[in-house]
């Protein structure tokens, strides 16, 4: 089988969120905006899709790296990828080479007629989920206070996620960063979901050490299950600092740059209790793989940053991660709806929490391809 | 699919080797043997495959732990094997989770109908290879003598493998082992393939600090590529103290018990140059994958054990190994001809040295069905 084409096509979506000045995301008006699929097609008739991709780089450099190519080499192809993204960053980034690795593994999944993660070896078929909120804001009823928190962690045990965790207030919103503000939210949740679910905090992500060290010692008080990325990641010495003076499981790294190099250092030196990555971390499902089993080999949990798809399928091909991030929440958002372009959503969840893996060949994207062809741009 | 029968049948096969007091093999007057090949069915009329395997481990242990499960959750049933391993260690040994495994990897890919390394994601379609000789003994025309190791090697570049490993004396044999005689081969080796041919060493396994040291220092003149196992793996601190201590690369650990777990800590410590790990050592492709994943994460080479058709599909869906082991070789023996029960050897090697991966289905097997039915025991 050789890959014949790579295309990009554009299409109209309903968004109902937006954007603050430093790119968290909070409910906005209802409008228009573009997405793009990303189809990858071979000689034999079958292709494979993934969302989010950039249609130049795509048309000017992957196209000609890939065409030709077996798509079944996948780790040749993101060797090959990896080495040209040195002198090409920019253009090269992590999310190119992910989305591009995921679409070839769901060419490869639809060629064969079997879900990806049995392809790889089935853990499981549902995972646990923990509600992840969105980030703090300032809207009536939404996120603006440590009661709207306790709130919506109420909604979300009634949803039945069996765990909760909060992004908190940032920049550009009053009064943030402020550990005081953090713990208060943390503390309302702590009081609302009792003592038995785990509950979790991805707060403000340029705090110094006092700071992070204080957040840590409040969410030892309040029992937290684990605090992600209180500091800029590229400082290793802050978290193996961090790692040493709390008892509280530090999560990470999760947007630091390296792959699974970065994360072999932060394991051997010891900072950090469980280790974090996504598909979107790291250069796709090919490279989340390899993460996931070098943080099996020291006995060290790998949660998964973020759901959709691909870490979906991560997770139900590993023992060693706990939860499903499903997100991220809002109360003036319905995450069980799903994007027009698809049947149905990535991570359907049961009423005891569990989310339960697609069936379908592939990722187990339900594509609406009627939809995108009658909206293209 | 399902799971529902586990199978062992047990044949004759025509044998040229013999094992000394120590366990070692060498060539040996032709005789028949038992061997025995394990496969697992499902309700779909598709079967794995896999040769060698304990018929009552089999029957009375495997069978009733995997009949009913989905033969794709591999990883699944991994972690279970594994986890029961733990007080049944003499039962659920190592070999008997690698056949189990390795049967599944070759079932999927049947299934599914491609070779198992494109399932994983391959890499490339051929592999270089050393010759790796058996150890010394006392044959005339054998590997008894410096000049026997070089005559072979002579022939092996003729063949044309563009790297040579010897397996030096070991006892039963009298004079072994000898740090004098090893370096004796060695260099005689060296002699006469030249400077630019890669050879490595793997020689007693029992030798002290001193010895090794001596054998690691004659192979820095020798200019040798890396030398295995020279001590009892299970002191890491051994090897800490050899790799700080010489320039030569040390290769391990490669018999030690404690699978991808143990490979960690060896990485960490800086007990080795280049990791070691074949499907017969950690119990199957599975871990070895998970394996090769984290030395990967380290920059680290992982050399592969043992050659085969899994130990081949590792090979083919990686980048960070450089060779195939192919052998064991003596001037005996034939390793072109297949065995009985194959019709055709795992590893053809063309004439530059390249052994190429096979394009059935599965783990490459191309069984002789009839032999074994004809000659069941």
């Amino acid at each position: 089988m050789k890959i014949t084409d790579v295309k990009t096509t554009h299409f109209t979506v309903i968004t109902r969120t937006e954007r603050d000045t430093d790119g968290h995301g909070h409910p906005g008006p209802e409008r228009e905006n573009t997405a793009t699929m990303l189809q990858i097609d071979t000689d034999e008739g079958v292709s494979g899709y993934w969302f989010g991709a950039n249609a130049s780089v795509m048309e000017t450099v992957i196209k000609p790296a890939i065409v030709g190519k077996d798509p079944f080499m996948r780790e040749e192809i993101w060797h090959d990828l990896n080495e040209r993204q040195r002198l090409n960053m920019g253009v090269m980034s992590d999310k190119v080479l992910c989305s591009v690795d995921l679409a070839l593994w769901d060419l490869a999944g639809r060629a064969l007629d079997i879900p990806c993660y049995k392809m790889i070896g089935g853990y499981r078929d549902k995972v646990p989920a923990y509600a992840s909120t969105m980030c703090g804001d300032d809207l009536e009823n939404g996120l603006a206070t440590p009661e709207d928190y306790a709130r919506f962690a109420e909604w979300a045990m009634k949803r039945g996620y069996p765990a909760f965790k909060l992004h908190t207030w940032q920049p550009p919103y009053e009064g943030a960063p402020s550990v005081k503000n953090d713990l208060g939210a943390c503390a309302a949740v702590r009081d609302v979901v009792g003592p038995d679910v785990p509950c979790m905090l991805d707060p403000y992500h340029y705090y110094d050490r006092e700071a992070a060290l204080a957040l840590a010692r409040g969410l030892e008080e309040l029992d937290y299950y684990w605090m992600e990325e209180p500091m800029d990641e590229h400082s290793m010495s802050s978290y193996i600092w961090l790692t040493e003076n709390t008892s509280l499981a530090i999560c990470g790294p999760e947007t630091c740059e390296g792959k699974m190099y970065v994360r072999a250092e932060w394991i051997k030196a010891g900072a950090c209790d469980i280790s974090r990555c996504g598909v979107g971390d790291v250069g796709g499902l090919t490279p989340l793989l390899k993460t996931i089993h070098l943080c099996e080999s020291y006995n060290m949990r790998c949660e998964i940053h973020g759901g959709g798809f691909g870490n979906l399928t991560a997770l139900c091909a590993m023992k060693n991660g706990e939860f499903y991030e499903r997100g991220l929440l809002h109360p003036f958002l319905d995450h069980d709806r799903p994007a027009e372009y698809l049947h149905e959503v990535a991570d359907p969840m049961d009423e005891q929490g569990f989310v339960h893996i697609s069936q379908l060949p592939g990722l187990g994207m339900n594509i609406n391809f009627d939809y995108i062809e009658k909206n293209k741009v």
